[in-house]
């Protein structure tokens, strides 16, 4: 079965016409297109432009959840590294691109710059712009906590918990050609990975989901809610999330995602955490063999991947391979479903979008 | 079996006494005491003044890899909210409780405030100054190098990673009356833990191990190398640790508290990183039903932990239940067998420490 290369233009210029058509400003739908590209550039299928027009569907401008066109309000505060921003349910994508470059001239100046982003919807695959801080040479981190609470807390029955994200970079691309991303969700498995096994009739790995009454099952068809890994390790990464969160505004993570379950005067969006570090403030006069930093990187990274680890990949190298594939084809790589479905988002964007002469490659 | 109260004074001046004795100055001797207070205090076995003063007499003092008396380098820098710190193989509790009170100072001004230390020398339980600086209002954070490559990264067959931890805590004592801390290794378990369970002829639980062939065992007799925790993602952790190092001025990670093999030019230390965030710069001026910061806190903890999940435990709640008992107690609790090796560690001092009258009570 082939893939089709959509080039990065036709790509772009779709998905801001959809966000258009839905009420975002042209700087938002530029965003959300330049997002949309640096998944899809990275290979990541479960969060490119169909994904995140979905959610903006399910969760978004049509119920709400984000405002088109909505303002930042970067409050006030004494701290001069540290900033907390409104989002004001502007768009995810939007904001977490300002935000990260709000951080850089922090990390600029100060060595570390972090904002706390309150009131905020979904911003999609935190790895995104934690490899986009590392491509500038940043180190960069950031969580979230997602729409819904699907995750039962170690050792208990109800879910109250999102799979909230981490996701880490470091800017390794000089020594090894591209940056390290630690980026995973605190979920043992995702749900729509619940519902692939499903559909494939396949048991769950364990650890991952419990049915109605809370106790574990592997059976995809049963499951209620899902685990954190890692036993109480996952479940505490995900606590982490819960309460930068608590700190900087966000409401009862049973209500995030769900305004159907109206309460007077709680909240229902998301809260973004963004930090990132100059590689120059955490350098040493010092290291071994009069290395510099970079050489003293690689030859820890050399290190760790020697003495028969030789075939063990690196967080961040799955989504370096698909970005060399990319940049090989001359455009975005997408299977003939997704090409379908981007027909669809033209269709309604009332958008020119001629999908007859797409370039085939081998999968 | 009863335990045996030890009043804190006699304890901190038989620690600080040991210090001394193997050539700490008073201050540092001080350190180590308030810190094996600290871990005694919170019931944290592992990481008490035995495990310390057996810990300097194995990587620190008496073979060059922690150095009394050594006087710690800040290093110049143009960031104004991190600092790097040469540490000079300085004691690592020392250095530890003086980076924090640097970083609560950063934080004061900054909103946030990191501190990268090179040439450092082991600082045991990186739970103990989050929780301290939890317990003075802050959001802390610190990670560290591992003194020994026990763990093999994910797919691999050779130890090249520290269990290397990572320790979080947040200031909710106000709104549950502990601070919550998420504080771990990144493998399955502990090395210790396999000689436990080898003495107990136990098996270990599954991705806890390696044989010397790098295939995974369950027989505590065949482990040559730990297994990270999750798969992956306990290697992704891992990961972080490594490379903040390998930035900060670490080398090579399977040198690392190896002396004996000795390279030339290589470095043999360990690397920390400290982080701090003042809960006020990542306030929100817009929390849920006009709640405060402390409130919202306390009504996301609340939900999380209710609808059927009211037993779950939050992580830094069995620190949190130990610290009662000691309060309760009026002094540090400790096993028979650990009583014997004060003994022993107040004979080799040369210190007056009479365990006769300890007062007992009930395990």
């Amino acid at each position: 079965m082939p893939n089709y290369i959509i080039p990065t233009e036709i790509h772009n210029a779709l998905v801001a016409a959809a966000y258009e058509k839905r009420g975002y400003s042209a700087d938002e739908a530029s965003a959300a297109a330049r997002f949309c590209e640096l998944a899809a550039h990275h290979g990541i299928k479960t969060h490119n432009a169909i994904k995140a027009i979905h959610l903006d569907e399910l969760f978004g401008s049509a119920v709400g959840g984000c405002v088109p066109g909505a303002e930042i309000d970067v409050c006030e505060t004494k701290f001069k590294a540290v900033e907390r921003w409104n989002a004001n349910k502007k768009l995810g994508q939007a904001v977490a691109f300002s935000a990260m470059d709000r951080c850089y001239e922090l990390a600029d100046e100060f060595g570390i710059g972090a904002i706390m982003v309150d009131n905020a919807f979904h911003y999609l695959w935190g790895g995104g712009y934690v490899i986009d801080a590392a491509k500038k040479g940043y180190l960069a981190y950031t969580n979230c906590t997602s729409a819904l609470a699907e995750v039962v807390p170690f050792g208990g029955k109800f879910p109250t918990l999102g799979t909230n994200p981490h996701s880490w970079s470091f800017p390794t691309q000089d020594q090894i050609g591209f940056p390290i991303c630690i980026d995973w969700a605190t979920s043992t498995v995702a749900m729509g990975r619940v519902q692939q096994f499903a559909r494939e009739g396949k048991q769950l790995p364990p650890g991952s989901a419990v049915d109605a009454d809370g106790n574990e099952t592997r059976d995809p068809k049963n499951v209620a809610a899902l685990l954190p890994f890692g036993n109480h390790k996952g479940y505490g990464l995900s606590l982490i999330d819960e309460l930068y969160a608590a700190y900087g505004g966000g409401s009862l993570p049973t209500l995030r995602g769900r305004p159907e379950n109206n309460v007077a005067g709680e909240k229902y969006s998301a809260c973004f955490y963004f930090q990132v570090i100059h590689p120059d403030a955490i350098k040493s006069d010092n290291y071994a063999c009069d290395r510099d930093q970079g050489a003293n990187i690689k030859a820890v990274i050399d290190d760790m991947l020697g003495h028969g680890n030789e075939n063990c990949l690196l967080p961040g190298q799955l989504e370096a391979q698909a970005a060399q594939a990319t940049e090989k084809a001359g455009g975005l790589i997408f299977t003939k479903a997704e090409v379908e479905a981007f027909k669809e988002i033209a269709e309604t964007a009332a958008h020119d979008f001629n999908a007859d002469n797409l370039q085939e490659i081998e999968e």
